[in-house]
């Protein structure tokens, strides 16, 4: 690729440096390819970059390509057949008693070729491009076994060299305890531990790794030797953490300087408190709290108290949140957990970056990645507040228009 | 539009015809612009039918076009500050005095010319088209005044003259009360009986006429001046009521044989009987129970046991539902009021229809609109399960492709 500077005018900034928007009128963005190259007042540009080839944004604003931080979005089947069920009156149980909840996803997703999962993300995965997506995480996490956990990052890892799109996968084999090791859950960490994690580490599948710490899901004592195995393998860790009650993750994942716990509903203080020392990113999840009907507010006031950077993800997800919109998830973030426009906005581009560990990205600054949106918008809060009608007018990445 | 007769082969039906979807697997549709001509079994095509030049469905879904039966899409104005302001901490009171509110998009909407009225509302529109509503309601009720409760269904008909879709008028003069009639909303109320319903019913801009009957809004002695009035006018009324306390609005607009009662979450059972003998449709709407954090919920199961059809809209609004979106109204009103994927889907056609006083769509039956859309789906319930990825592959618009 060339690298031939490219430049947009007559738009206002939302360079998420600083506090809030970071926000710059009578703003002028020029990047190439490799990286931004201003991203300023009009009126500050250096003459020589006033010469470049130039759009006009027609007082629209743009911001940092939107990162999303937390999705599970390569699985195989659908679940539309078990919501049906439930909501005429079929309780979980004896839906999980049918072989329903994970355990179905978990089967589809065995079931399934590379090629078919591949296939059954594409769409997904373009809903969020359509939104101005450009880095999304993606976690495995029903394969639950070295073979299919591999199936599912290699999944991801083919779709981020076919489409237009950063992806940052995360290695999620202690999601569940799979059938074959029923009532044996340190059995089945065993093997992450011993095999499934320093295998696909070594073959450069995972960027991180990550586990869900809770009642139903694996413990502390099981959790911390997933991050014991996950630091051996040089992979900084993540963390599903205080979702449906307090078992004090956050605290064990902050020992481990997570990059990130997320949901975190039930979340105390002196998790607060350790997560600030940390520097561990609050990533909330919305579209769970929503799907789940989830009334325990995440401590949104303890966070802002202590510093804690706060990120907003999908959660995508066939069991909790079968939302394929990160646009949705700032309108619910303002709406249920009352985070302002600005953290909202925050929560999608600057502190989601620094959820996955990045440094090149979520703001407009010299230096960093061109990957940007261009918004039919004047107020950044609008993105916030009206929800369907999509403002996205271009979206660069890479510096290429997709 | 020369009747050309089309056909869709190797698709589900969901014909909307009888109880729940009215399935038919292996189905076929044939239709030209005037209407349907068939939608039933393969095996039941009568054969002169087969021959006609078919598109292959390749398994998806057919269903009618969506209806989006209560919408106040054309309004001037954003209100996206004030969204923003509410998360930083400012009262409702210190907005409302500071212009906020309602008032504010009344002045927005009285400033803007009709042209920049329909130039705002069409990005609106289409969003709901994107997702396959082939019929939209369209209220007045931010003009307040003649002249500009004129120009909002104005705009709306020509917007309908404008985009293939099916656009049903509401004049809702009583909204709110306008500031030149401050604590006087009485003799707004003399404007609207005496001026505006029977000049604006006169030009043939309105298909209903609607009222706002609350404890903020208008009394039922206020609301029934403007039903009799609609009625002498030969025009169908339908009631904004029982959103936010018990006014016992059904029950009076039932006496008018409202069309519909909308919102309804403190609807008691004397008004669900009411509304059951006058076969009014119940019009619940997510998207304000969502904006609002509304806990109180419609009486779904007393309306499920009384018959009465229940019918779901996105109510688009800029004040309390902000949020250009149908298929999220099915995802919520699953989630939230836990209507069945059925009742959801029913609640966007067949009993959409109802709501508007329609007897010509909101089906596939031999006869009705050609307005079909096709889904890139199997299970019906996928539309209200996930939401995101708008599985719509095609919609036709009185037979034409759009
Ligand atoms: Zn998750
Ligand atoms: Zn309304």
């Amino acid at each position: 690729m060339a690298l031939i500077p490219q430049r947009i005018h007559s738009v206002r900034l939302a360079t998420m440096v600083g506090e809030g928007y970071g926000l710059i009128d009578d703003g002028v963005v020029v990047f190439d390819a490799e990286q931004i190259i201003y991203a300023g007042a009009a009126a500050d540009e250096p003459s020589h970059l006033r010469s470049i080839a130039s759009m006009d944004g027609k007082g629209g604003l743009v911001t940092p390509g939107l990162i999303d931080c937390h999705t599970h979005l390569v699985w195989a089947g659908s679940r539309a057949d078990e919501f049906a069920k439930r909501l005429h009156g079929v309780s979980y149980a004896d839906i999980a008693a049918q072989g329903g909840g994970i355990a179905a996803t978990v089967r589809a997703t065995r079931a399934a070729s590379e090629k078919q999962l591949i296939a059954a993300t594409l769409p997904r995965l373009q809903a969020l491009l359509r939104e101005g997506v450009t880095t999304v995480e993606i976690k495995s996490g029903y394969g639950l076994s070295l073979e299919h956990e591999r199936k599912q990052l290699r999944a991801a890892r083919t779709l981020a060299a076919q489409l237009p799109v950063s992806v940052r996968t995360t290695l999620l084999a202690a999601h569940a305890v799979p059938p074959e090791f029923k009532d044996n859950a340190d059995g089945y960490i065993d093997t992450v531990v011993e095999q499934i994690i320093p295998q696909l580490a070594n073959e450069g599948l995972a960027d991180a790794v990550d586990a869900f710490c809770e009642s139903v899901g694996f413990s502390t004592a099981q959790t911390e030797r997933v991050f014991q195995v996950a630091q051996q393998a040089g992979l900084p860790v993540k963390l599903h953490a205080e979702q449906l009650s307090n078992q004090h993750g956050s605290a064990l994942a902050a020992r481990y300087q997570a990059l990130s716990c997320d949901h975190l509903e039930y979340l105390d203080e002196a998790g607060v408190q350790a997560m600030a020392a940390a520097g561990t990113v609050a990533v909330l999840l919305p579209g769970a709290f929503y799907f789940l009907r989830e009334t325990k507010q995440p401590p949104v006031d303890l966070l802002r108290e202590h510093g804690v950077p706060i990120a907003v993800s999908t959660d995508a997800n066939p069991g909790t949140s079968p939302i394929l919109s990160l646009q949705l998830m700032l309108q619910m973030a303002a709406t249920m957990f009352r985070l302002t426009p600005e953290e909202c906005l925050r929560g999608v581009t600057v502190n989601a970056a620094k959820a996955l560990g990045l440094t090149d990205r979520g703001q407009l600054k010299p230096g960093l990645r061109a990957d940007i949106c261009l918004w039919n918008i004047d107020d950044p809060a609008s993105l916030t507040y009206q929800f369907g009608t999509n403002p996205l007018v271009a979206c660069w990445y890479q510096g290429e228009r997709r």
